[in-house]
């Protein structure tokens, strides 16, 4: 038995998201089944990756791990499951971890990446991996309001969906808002994130750029912990999971 | 009636190319068809390209011109055609030209642009963008063989197709190439170009990089007007049409 843990970059695009599912083709079931030839069993090994991301979210640097029986080296593995995968879905790394290091479960850190093209015309080499935003902004309002992210908190008000096993309380490092060229990037740092935690983060944000909430009303969203509370879900193609850190 | 100027980005993996065509949709066709409800007619105006970009081909910013007899502001203009575009083409601007310009006999000069990838792995970001092309190459032998394109020649060696009206001579300024973070890019520049020339151009200095070709035979794999004395056409997906000079 020997742990794999590997670093797999996607255009999430064209897929349900990382986690398998029904109703569509998601990023852990071609990892896995590009794992069947060198496994070499009928069915193939459970890859666990650090982020759930969602439909549409894409990933610089996903991790996952997976448990095999196969002796091979771990370049030799990295070009076999290229070789396998369609091109959205590329294996950037494979390394030898600790057995049993579970790419979830030991994440100390996540960083996720919101990209916002605010020009009045949206370049079609972005449409895929930004939202286009183009009305106007105060980005120093909306730069003090990400100063009330960070901390420990409880983040219902900015979850979508079903009650959580481990509860709604987060730890953010940091929400950083910053202008580049033809647009915004909002970066959010964390221990682990809610489903739409940060696209309706980034949504609450573009709130208050718009004038439509003020800099000093995001802690009494967060005290409300009801999703009404909050700003709209951005959509996912502006979002990236760009590391994880141990 | 009135000549309007445009500047196109686009998207090419989804199209045959700028052209219309019978085989599938072009950049042309649908540019067209978003004037149909400005031109008010049953049959679209005829929109002229500086650059006729084969398929899977990008463009930054190619131009192209159209006569219209509507009264419609520019700014008007633009905002109309992109809500009848699709997002992988984009109208960036619409400018009042002199009656009768025309984007492509008016060309000074155009800039093509071939990206390469030369990392082991290719982010899927950059996969319907640039040519992967990982093995080792002397870029140095490649800038050298960049040298001697420049002029007045006749490429017929570096023509895919059948002959031409208007013969197979061009005049290019430069030929480039850069390394860049991750791998090369090569920046075409030149007064008109034959079909497939930047892409063959571009195969034949990669045989210099690889050793398969020394730098100083250019000027013999011109001089043979033979495309069969040229190297491989590199596939569509790397090349964008950057600017048009006027």
């Amino acid at each position: 038995m020997r742990t794999l843990k590997l670093t797999v970059a996607y255009d999430g695009t064209n897929y349900v998201g990382w986690q398998r599912q029904l109703n569509g083709p998601s990023i852990q079931q071609a990892v896995e089944e590009a794992f069947l030839p060198l496994a070499g069993g009928a069915r193939p090994p459970v890859v666990a990756g650090a982020g759930r991301t969602d439909a549409g979210v894409h990933a610089m640097a996903q991790v996952a791990s997976v448990n095999v029986e196969f002796a091979l080296a771990t370049d030799a593995i990295r070009r076999a499951l290229n070789v396998r995968l369609p091109y959205d879905i590329r294996v950037l790394s494979v390394e030898d971890a600790p057995l049993g290091f579970h790419a979830r479960f030991q994440a100390k850190g996540k960083t996720y990446r919101y990209r916002i093209v605010t020009t009045e015309v949206m370049s079609p080499f972005d449409r895929l991996y930004a939202w286009h935003a183009p009305e106007r902004r105060d980005v120093d309002a909306m730069q003090r309001a990400t100063e009330f992210f960070a901390g420990r908190h409880d983040f219902a008000s900015f979850h979508s969906g079903e009650g959580l096993m481990n509860g709604t309380v987060r730890v953010l490092d940091s929400v950083r808002c910053a202008v580049v060229p033809g647009g915004l990037v909002i970066d959010v740092v964390g221990d682990g994130f809610l489903r739409h935690m940060v696209r309706t983060i980034v949504g609450t944000l573009m709130d208050v750029g718009a004038g439509q909430r003020a800099p000093g009303s995001i802690p009494d969203i967060i005290a409300r912990r009801d999703r009404r509370a909050a700003g709209p879900t951005v959509p996912a193609c502006g979002l990236t999971l760009v590391s994880v850190r141990y």
